[in-house]
C-alpha cells in the first residue's frame, strides 16, 4: 500500500507511486501503474473527522429547522468510520431501521495549525475530496447528540482521491442512488464557506494533516437499503461510489 | 519517553520501563526510575474518546434533566483534547466564559474489538484511569451538540497512570478545587455500568487498543477559574492533577 499521484487525460490515468507521506515535499518513488489496474483505498486516515451540520438552508428547512444557525455545528465521526471508494457500507439493521446518504465536500489539512485565520486557510490546506456522511436518521432523532447515529463503521466513505489543485468555493455536487440523482448542490449555497470553517474547527481545536472538515449536506438526504449503489460526485474532484450491504 | 509499569510501597513507588507498547504480553527492557523523578504524561494516545453523558442520576438532576435517558447518550472528544497528569488546562478565555471541571471514571480498551457481548466486555478492557471532561458549559448549551464545547485542546486530562487490576464496580471518585470538594460519588451509583458501556460503545464502532471510554460524571459538577488547580480522585487508582492557565 502506497500514497500516490494520479495523472493523464481521462480514461488514461496512472498513478505515480509517492515514498512515505504526501504532505510536504513530495518523492516519486519511481514505480507507475495505470489507475484501472489500482486498487484505491480511504485517501488519508484522519486522526479526526469533523463534521459541520446545518449548512446549506435547503437543507436545513427539509429537516424541518426554522433558521440556519448563526455559527457552524459541529460535531465528529471516528476514524473507524471511514472506508475508501468501492468499499461497502454495512447497514446495521439489528440497530437502526432509517439509514440516509448525505454527499459532502471534505477538506483535507495539510498542516498542523491552530487558530487559523480566515484569510490564511488556503496555507492549511492540502485538497479536497468526496465524502458521504452516512447517518442513521432514527438513531439521530431519539439520541439528541449525534454521534452514535453517524459513527458506525464504515459510516464515512471518503474519496476517491485527493484534489489539490482546486478552488472550492463555487463546485456542482450530485448524489445518485442506483443511477438516479438524489441531491444536486453547488458548493456556492454553503452557508460556511471553506476559510470560514477552517477558521471556525481550529480555533477549537489542534489540526492534524490528514484530519478532515466535512462541509455539510445539500438537500435531498434520503434512505438508503441494502444493495444500493450510492455514489458522491464533486466538479473538479471526481466520484466516490459505495455499494450497501448488511451488516448483521 | 516510554511506557512503564509503577510498582512498589506508597511514597517508594519505582516505574519499570516497557519494550514498545503495553497492550498484549509486556517485555521489561531492564531500566527502572524513581516514580518521583519520571515525568509522566498521558497514559495513553487514544485513537478515539467516547464519552458517556447523563450517566448518574443526580448529575441528570442537577442539570436540570427530568429522567435519565434509557439508553447510554455518546459523544466523543478529540485526541487533541488529551494531556496528562501536571499538564494545564487551557481556558479559552476569548470563547467561553463558563468552563466546568467534570471527574470521570476512565475505561482503556486493551483490543481490537467490536459489538462485544456484556459479559465478555472485561476482556477487552486494558485497565482504568482518571478524567477530567473539561466542558465549556456556556457553548454546550449554546450549540446543542457537543462537539465544540468539549473538544478544545487540552479539555481531556487523563491520568496518572492505567490501573489494570481493579474491580471498578464500587470506587469511590472525588473532584477537588484547590484542595476543596467539588463532587463526591461512587461508581456504584453509574446508570449504566462498564460492560453496559464497553457492549453498547463497541455495537456501533470498532475500539482500537488505547481507546477511551469516559463514564459520565456524578453531581457537584461546577465552574473553574484560571490558576485553580483541580484534582479528580479514584479510589485504587490515584489522583489526577492539572492547574487552570489562560489560552489567550
Amino acid at each position: 500500500m502506497t500514497f500516490g499521484v494520479v495523472e493523464g487525460a481521462r480514461g488514461e490515468e496512472f498513478v505515480s507511486a509517492v515514498a512515505g507521506h504526501p504532505f510536504g515535499d513530495i518523492q516519486f518513488t519511481g514505480d507507475r501503474f495505470p489507475l484501472a489496474e489500482v486498487r484505491l483505498v480511504a485517501p488519508m486516515l484522519p486522526s479526526k473527522i469533523v463534521a459541520i451540520g446545518k449548512n446549506y438552508a435547503d437543507h436545513v428547512r427539509e429537516m424541518g429547522g426554522d433558521e440556519p444557525p448563526a455559527e457552524p455545528v459541529i460535531f465528529s465521526k471516528p476514524s473507524t468510520s471511514v472506508i475508501g471508494p468501492g468499499e461497502a457500507v454495512a447497514y446495521p439493521e439489528k440497530l437502526s431501521q432509517r439509514v440516509d446518504f448525505e454527499g459532502e465536500l471534505a477538506v483535507v489539512i495539510g498542516r498542523l495549525c491552530r487558530e487559523v485565520p480566515v484569510e490564511r486557510a488556503h496555507e492549511v490546506i492540502f485538497g479536497y475530496t468526496c465524502a458521504n456522511d452516512v447517518t442513521a436518521r432514527d438513531l439521530q432523532k431519539r439520541d439528541g447528540q449525534w454521534t452514535r447515529a453517524k459513527g458506525f463503521d464504515t459510516f464515512c466513505p471518503l474519496g476517491p482521491w485527493i484534489e489539490t489543485v482546486l478552488d472550492p468555493s463555487d463546485l456542482a455536487i450530485t448524489t445518485t442512488v442506483n443511477g438516479e440523482i438524489r441531491q444536486s448542490g453547488r458548493t456556492s449555497q454553503l452557508l460556511h464557506d471553506v476559510p470560514t470553517l477552517v477558521a471556525y474547527v481550529s480555533a477549537v481545536m489542534t489540526l492534524i494533516p490528514g484530519d478532515v472538515i466535512l462541509t455539510g449536506t445539500p438537500a435531498g438526504v434520503g434512505p438508503l437499503t441494502v444493495g444500493d449503489e450510492v455514489s458522491v460526485g464533486i466538479e473538479g474532484i471526481g466520484t466516490l461510489t459505495n455499494r450497501v450491504v448488511s451488516r448483521d
